[in-house]
């Protein structure tokens, strides 16, 4: 392995929802290669045990680091919020979740010091972006909510009109944003499909912090710092693996990247269920 | 293994969904033992492949077979979908999906000849209600549509009001029951917890066929006509095992039985992932 300048940054999610991260870090890093796993065959994260999810991100990161990267994104929230720890004793490389990256940017963002979060119920349970908030600024007040039906309602395309507006309102409307909440954090990377719905509901006082931009700006910060980015011009390749059959993340896929995949190969991934 | 009256009856279900088959053989067979596994690991189903679940299907059977079972009850559409062929062939008892007892029931229904199903994308891209309902009744004419939002608004406990209300509409109102569909078979364990609203989208013409009860008369039958069921009196087992760590299963399964259960046991099932 040489973790060098033309080594490619691994990216892996549960599923599909992680494309909104690779998006981000194709737009900011166009010459870098990238190789995404979406472990289809598990998904989702969101509803199982941390001990779960550990186990199958390190599956995950044991399966991309077959290939020569320099830099690996947990594309997903619920593994940033379980198995970074994990990760990171076992990866030679830097590993970069997408908590750190939505705390610190909602952090940054506040002005009544009053933020919510938003995301799976494994997310939220876990506590992780309300650590990551107190951290970065330990007066924060921080507001959270699962809103579980987001994230098919974003894999059907159901993004605009009277049912994903009601779903918001039910999610947002129970108190989340009153008192003076003017930052929102999206802490599932199917989120942002929904983010007009969503920033309609919460109204124009709240900011809206997409933890994929967040993410994405953090990597190209880690890469200059270890002099990792690559310059020169040069093949850049798209690689997408997937742990079930490519067929419906090749479909759904689309919709979160903005544009057809190049294709998606299956691998086999051996790990234990409990 | 015995095989006997004495033996249990073997239900799995990728998750709390097949709860509502457990809960319907309950009440019509009380005295008789039963395990349930859960395989909440890997759940959804749904979305996943066929070969993926065939092989997640017999992972169920092997570890339920570590019990003394009379019979298996495959309590998921998906799985009884792709993976009855494969049961058969490997366990040495009888297997029941709920599909071919779905099917029957809407076989026997229908006065019009015209039925619809609806189900997950899984159940429904495996045309499997299709395939079964024309051996029935070769003439009937049968729709089908994917509603892949009724499962977590099922787990989520939100089956009454608008939100469920908007969703059954958006789906069962694109045709699906135009032309005289006078049958409507809930193809997917979750569905029957929203009866109610689907019922009252579908309107008072349309009679709802619920797989789950198909299924447990069917099992009565089976049972009788082998003689193997429990008669006298004597302990009544209720086991259950579940993939992933059992809080949410407990939870969430409450509202599916009915009732509290009695605690779950988390088993370790070791499945390659494709």
């Amino acid at each position: 392995m040489r973790h060098d300048r033309h080594a490619a940054i691994g990216v892996f999610d549960s599923g599909v929802g992680g494309l909104t991260v690779l998006k981000a870090l194709i737009e900011r890093l166009p010459l870098e290669s990238t190789i995404y796993l979406g472990d289809t065959a598990r998904i989702p994260y969101g509803t199982k045990s941390p001990e779960m999810v550990t186990k199958y991100s390190l599956a995950n990161a044991q399966a991309l680091m077959e290939y020569d990267l320099k830099l690996l994104v947990v594309a997903c929230n619920t593994a940033s919020a379980v198995a970074l720890p994990a990760l990171e004793a076992y990866l030679p490389i830097p590993v970069l979740g997408v908590i750190g990256p939505g705390a610190q940017a909602a952090a940054a963002a506040t002005r009544t010091g009053k933020v919510a979060v938003i995301g799976t119920p494994g997310t939220i349970a876990s506590g992780a972006y309300q650590r990551a908030l107190a951290t970065e600024r330990a007066e924060l007040l921080v507001k959270s909510h699962a809103c579980p039906l987001f994230v098919p309602l974003a894999e059907e395309g159901w993004t605009t009109g009277e049912v994903p507006r009601l779903v918001a309102e039910r999610y947002l409307g129970q108190g989340l944003l009153d008192g003076g909440v003017d930052t929102l954090v999206l802490g599932c990377t199917h989120y942002p499909l929904l983010s007009d719905v969503i920033a309609s509901v919460a109204g124009p006082e709240v900011r809206l912090v997409d933890s994929a931009q967040a993410t994405a700006a953090r990597v190209v910060e880690v890469l200059a710092a270890k002099g990792l980015q690559q310059t020169g011009p040069g093949p850049v390749e798209r690689r997408y693996l997937v742990t079930d059959t490519p067929t419906r993340f090749l479909e759904v896929g689309a919709r979160f990247l903005g544009h057809p995949l190049s294709g998606a190969r299956q691998v086999d991934l051996v790990v234990s269920a409990s």
